[in-house]
């Protein structure tokens, strides 16, 4: 099934839609400027439980029935929710056990939103039951676009401690490992006196004041979690494709949670979307970047959606900044630039009550369609309508980042010998390398086939299996460059040492043995000297220095300080046809933008059309005809040398040889000729 | 019925007396002491129950009759407390029902104070039986003076989850709203599917993580919490007035805490009193000050009581500063200058044990008469009583501060644009600048009488509903003159959004419509240019920023920076005979100042008696008399000009003509001749 | 009975050894490397129980046989635990009232350790039954050495507030007070209606918000949770003593919990040991020092264990940083010179799995022999077997610091004039004054004889008896030098001050009285000038000022600021033939420094060979044999003057006369000629 998004054939553009905050005469004042805005699309019914469905026994569809004909009287789309996100009181007062308990033992309350048990069998039913009267009722609606399952899993709620949850766990473990002994030696029960006899006294993880939980355990727990928040997933997944066959489905994706493994859902959805926030403080949103590239190799360059973002500021933050005129409209097409067809925002008209009234929305409270908000969001709903070309073209990545979401659980866990170590944060450093070339990169999984990239980074690869061991060494064997970091190959999935000396898969492959390693306090700092002709020079380093003893890589860098002065500190290996590389120690930015810049040109992986730092540029293409996105971030104009080559602006239409110039926060959208 | 205080027409002067934490022959001691020092009054029984009632069916009131009996004999008045701030272990162990629950369920333990559930109907049931007891017992006694009723309501105790407290919240609500659909809708529960189907579904208020609860559900449980704690506070109130109906009835304020509103609790007392513990290392207490001028107001500055003080230092603080030389005399003195007819503290005598000990008191641990504190104690008694003549005088203000307890819990409840806005902070930016020109200042409430006022400050009057919108239009219009300032008009008195553009119900007197705000990070300031050649200059604010565009009123000052340079920044709107001003940021303190001077010397609201910064000045007066108070906060003397008034000082007796010099933290009170 | 140690006339050296987590062909590379290494001794079966008892009825004992024979085959000593340190899964599961329960009443969960209740007389039952069994089996075995009972009892668990704890406190209470008056009068419960009626009353203590708890019962519940716990060690001890009376017995101790009062523990072991494991990235290890002479004086300066360090890096602190080459060696010896005969580790092998896999050890992940770790290893152990000389040998000293752990509990309680006052803090502040000059010193109790000493230190002795009072005394009287500081000779043993100026049961000795005081903020100071001729100077001090009356003593010092500038800062009383000197504030340590050498000369306590700053000495004597040892704790080579006295490095076997150059980080055991 292919998504519905071709049928439109055009960028969506829309937002989360309440009307049963509203009387019924606001909603033709919607219809009338939604059509005015260019919206296209509306999701629907996210929190709308106990409006369908007041009580137990009693179902009122009648107010969704008139505002889903209105949509499609006005050619609207509807993305239509479960509205299982939040269940209604008379569900968790009457059924208490549905209610989510916390890691102390105390129920949740009503009142707030995502107070479920994910893992109760009573909750999963009257999902069940909702999900298909609603699945019926509409299968068949001119309106119905899409489906959207449940909101924001694991965003509000990311751990299970009923006793449904505890089951869970075990029956989950007991398929996991068969044996008690089995769950005994993964886990290294033998520490702590803590091998089980029954699976009956196996528990959620715990700690001990001053002591740390068996980390096998811990690891095993959050697995359970995302596969009974996937299960909960599932369980509306497949009354929806049973009912509706041909209806695309698709949950929220929230890149800041870690707890859901998004690789392992995108494969249950036909398209997938993404809820971004990014404070609307930072220079460039290089973080979001990460995430819209992310999202794209989630389903293989398929065009994804921007299924939740702020006209202006949110609510949740300390301090919630406004976003500057044009920021909004910028930060919009990066989603556009790095592979997405579609642009949703939560949400339509700006709540008069409850806890996100002050949270941004396209209509503001006022009302006012001459305030510079609406204007500017009617403005891009008109440009959109100007990209048809775009919709389908995809991004093509030679270079690739392998990003693993058990290992950042790994990684993050405690009784480590630095916690500083930030997984994410480990990644963006070279993320942003690649970012600030506009080199373009696909994320992916550890068991990716890696045999389409000229450059696989994998940092921080704490955890790491024999297969992925052995498929980087083939990666490099038959020409590939890999760069690893410190902190990589130590354990295996079940958190487990592998012996033999650090970093022991890799040990080879990378020619080096990490014999010693010396974490930082936050405020200290070790420096280090760059032989390598190539990028040579006097750097600084933080958080970490490995002790490394070589094994047949050559140190491209060496410590300049500490009682490992002398010793390496980055390092390559010559392996087959290719080349391994390893940072042992935490660079400064300007140090990995080097090192990056140095792959980068050995490896012919610089984009055609050269920018200026702060200006960023990709390229989507689709059956030869290729879009240049140009996206000036700087608080000033700047020209961009074309090269010679002639195009044509999609937003405005004006042609262009020689160079353009972009004025500040101004975008282009380059389709040559 | 009128305050006793004026039988006996003097300065009331004493403090806490807890007879039952010493031996017998310690008490003839502390009669001797309390005479020497000057002491009229005592505090006695605060927590006194266990002693009173040491097991359920006895009760033990010998010694008590053998304190007031003494106190009697010397002529010292009782200010008797009922003995029901701290419930005694029988009955908590007994009736654990009458023990308070914490939010996450966990009933309390005996060991501090204030552990009791004040929804309890079985605790309202033994204070009531405890209260009768003590009233029949005590209400002929020549010593009974006043009646305390429990303790610091709302200081260690501030919310209740017992069911009983759950189930009062839901009849609480059935009162207030009637129907569930009338709740429903105040509570806007269409937003995240919280509506309600039966009163049995609805709890305390409650978030889940990274995420809000419903604002109209935690509004209300706060107002909630505010009457059961009066209701507690009458279930012993009805009881004394029917025993002794002459007998004046109060409770203790303390300013710092913000979940009771004392000016509702204020009409259900015969004389208002506080308890005020201002840092030692402040310069000059501003706040103190603020809050003898709240306390004075609830009562339409009728006199009020410094009920509790320190005369050393505190034992709560992480670091607790001992009070200088002079400064506990200049800081008592500042109660009588702004209205108050007594002054009382913590403790008399030192505890020799328990949880207070090093909490300062009138007679030391060492018990020595000589110490300079001591000595300071003796030379205040004995000042005291030369100042007949001001009991009962009173203070005048033509300037008003509208304040609002609902409005400061709604501030700073969660989920809002920034969480960084203090509502006591916004008004103490304004309050200090009236302070600082020692221009009287009346603390009123949103519905009361402005008529007799020039001048209304009401900063941050984020919620407002429209009768108070409409008195201060009347107010202008009429000729008053209002400053109100940024996060104002925003919601009405269930946190719901005014719609039609902030600040709507405000939005045509201030000529004005803020169309968007961006609040800072506390690092991050921006700066502004007062153009009003009253006050020019430039400024820089901090916090917030509105986005301003005028609809009548004019721009007194404009930002100087960010992307809404040129934008007003401080606006005045003629409207009828008088003028609304608007402050759209967070001032510095001498713009704030400057503003403050600016309307003040148009309004002719300065004293006639100038001092310098650092002094304060206030005027009681009492049927033509007047009394001029100095109090000289600074560490050096000061010369003040009288204009060639003449006067008698009441504290030294010594006559005055051109002018005063007064040591450093010195007071003078001038009689005017 | 003796310590068996001397059996074996040499310096103990080994590790914890934990065969369980390994296959068995493991435990024959084990054997070889222990031999190469020096080991001769392991610590096993700590965490076995459920390794030895899978089941509630099934033991298995043959591993054990199997590694307990292997060791003794090789000549490894054993100092084996009962095992009792982490209940298996079973028993937890099965006995749910053997599981802790948080001060939230929260129960414990599996999964870390120490989550059992030690009031639980179920757990104990089945701790004192495989007690009973290992000690029956291994009474007679070859291997077996010592006895370890648990594990770091109070490290990972230090209150218990499960109905059997509660319990158990009320019959301690009875025990203590006999009466319920007796009770409330040593609490002082007459304070805010605290008197308790009937013993079930009495719980844990508890605090409402913004309020304190009674100390009393504070510390008494503390009391009572040292006892409960020692009490757990003591159910074991018994039927060890009983099955073996000629096995020595101990347990683990860690000085940096302050909730055991192991001078209590000591007297229930036949030696005592320490884990310690200070931060790499300190100078020199002063802290450990101190612990090493606490340790050394808890059992008359009988030769003690180092029972655990780590030879790299822990895995518990935010960043673990790795010991530098030498540093493992260097601080080893540091247990020697202060007096202990063997040097133990955490742990043999590290482990592969489990909480504290990265938690460093004696071989390493790699197994690599030839790492620079292991190395050092190697090299101690050789170097250890050289020292037999010295084994029994010990420290003689005429300087006495005073420590009380009850006072340590109770000065950092809430509720005092200042929260920031940390009892180690205070006393390391004059210790680390007394290591600089390598002065020898005993850390003493209150109740200890106090006759041998020329000089005793007792910072901040804030509870002190009257006992103890009169000990000071007459050990002043009869020609000792006391020193002591702010904030002593407060309160009795429950807390209740002594009435009668400050403080009180020391004032006629030091000859002051301390009228007031005045905390400081953290970032506040204050000066004072020292007008003693022996130690003038102008100094800064901190944290607390004393406002002091002279009544007999002299000031060698006074405050040069604040309102009390000229008042007395230090003072010194001449008393009886001796000398009793107080410190009135917080000093920087140049003025500890200062103070302390002064005494130091006055009372020829200096050592006779003078080392430079950064290098630590000190003497080990047996039968007129004296051994110095002299640590380099510099990065830089120094040079002793040996004063013409000959001498021979036991380390290295070399001769010395005049001098002796000592490599930064090396050390020197010296016998003389």
């Amino acid at each position: 099934m292919t998504w519905r998004r071709e049928k439109m054939g055009q960028i969506l553009y829309g937002a989360d839609y309440y009307p049963e905050q509203w009387p019924e005469e606001v909603w033709l004042e919607d219809m009338k400027l939604m059509k005015e805005a260019g919206v296209n699309i509306v999701r629907l019914g996210i929190f709308a439980w106990a409006s369908i469905q007041p009580e137990e026994h009693r179902f009122e569809f009648g107010w969704l029935d008139r505002i889903m004909d209105l949509l499609a009287e006005n050619g609207i789309a509807v993305h239509l929710a479960t509205a299982t996100a939040s269940p209604p009181a008379w569900l968790t007062h009457r059924y208490p056990e549905t209610m989510n308990v916390d890691v102390n033992g105390h129920p949740y309350r009503h009142g707030s939103r995502q107070h479920y048990s994910p893992a109760s069998k009573v909750f999963r039913q009257y999902c069940a039951e909702l999900v298909r009267k609603i699945a019926e009722r509409y299968k068949n609606h001119p309106a119905l676009f899409m489906w959207h399952i449940n909101n924001e899993h694991g965003g509000h709620l990311q751990k299970d401690y009923t006793p449904d949850a505890i089951t869970g766990f075990r029956e989950w473990l007991q398929r996991r490992y068969g044996t008690l002994d089995e769950l005994n030696d993964q886990w290294g029960t033998a520490f702590w006196s803590q091998k089980y006899s029954d699976w009956e006294e196996i528990g959620p993880p715990s700690t001990t004041p001053i002591a740390f939980c068996n980390p096998g355990q811990e690891l095993d727990f959050s697995r359970y979690m995302n596969d009974c928040l996937l299960e909960l997933y599932l369980n509306e997944y497949r009354i929806l494709r049973e009912v509706t066959p041909d209806v695309p489905i698709l949950a929220s994706f929230m890149m800041e949670f870690k707890w859901l493994n998004y690789y392992e859902w995108a494969k249950h959805m036909d398209v997938v979307g993404l809820d971004t926030y990014p404070d609307p403080r930072l220079g460039i949103p290089v973080s979001q970047a990460m995430d819209f590239d992310m999202l794209r190799s989630m389903k293989d360059s398929q065009p994804y959606l921007l299924m939740e973002q702020v006209t202006t500021q949110v609510n949740w933050r300390r301090n919630n900044a406004q976003k500057k005129p044009g920021q909004m409209r910028l930060w919009s097409y990066q989603s556009i630039a790095r592979g997405g067809d579609g642009i949703l925002f939560f949400q339509w008209r700006q709540s008069k009550a409850g806890a996100e009234k002050f949270h941004g929305a396209l209509v503001p409270h006022s009302g006012d369609v001459n305030s510079r908000v609406y204007r500017e969001v009617r403005q891009l709903g008109e440009e959109l309508q100007r990209l048809e070309a775009v919709v389908g073209s995809r991004i093509k990545a030679r270079t690739a980042i392998l990003f693993d979401y058990e290992n950042w659980w790994a990684v993050e866990m405690a009784g480590k010998p630095s916690a500083d170590i930030r997984y994410r944060e480990q990644v963006m450093k070279y993320y942003t390398a690649l970012h600030e070339l506009n080199v373009a990169v696909d994320i992916v999984q550890p068991h990716s086939d890696l045999s389409g990239y000229d450059l696989v980074l994998a940092p921080t690869l704490y955890m790491i299996d024999a297969a992925t061991a052995d498929r980087l060494e083939r990666f490099v064997e038959s020409g590939g460059t890999l760069l690893t970091t410190f902190w990589s190959g130590m354990v295996d999935r079940n958190d487990r040492i592998h012996l033999g000396g650090y970093p022991a898969p890799l040990r080879k492959l990378l020619g080096i043995h990490v014999e010693e390693f010396d974490p930082f306090t936050p405020e200290q700092t070790s420096s280090l000297q760059m032989v390598d002709p190539d990028c040579s020079g006097d750097y600084s380093c933080s958080l970490w220095a490995d002790i490394i003893r070589l094994e047949g890589a050559k140190a491209l860098g060496v410590f300049t300080a500490d009682y490992y002065e002398g010793y390496p500190a980055v390092t390559e290996n010559a392996y087959g046809k290719g080349s391994a590389l390893y940072v042992g120690m935490f660079p400064e930015q300007k140090l990995a933008d080097k090192l990056i810049r140095h792959l980068a040109e050995r490896l012919d992986l610089l984009p055609d059309i050269l920018v200026p730092s702060g200006v960023e540029t990709s390229v989507r293409e689709d059956n030869g005809k290729s879009f240049q996105f140009v996206l000036n971030h700087l608080e000033h104009p700047v020209v961009i040398d074309l090269k010679g080559r002639s195009c044509v602006d999609l937003i405005t239409g004006s042609s262009f040889a020689e160079r353009i110039e972009l004025e500040s926060y101004d975008v282009a959208i380059l389709k040559w000729k």
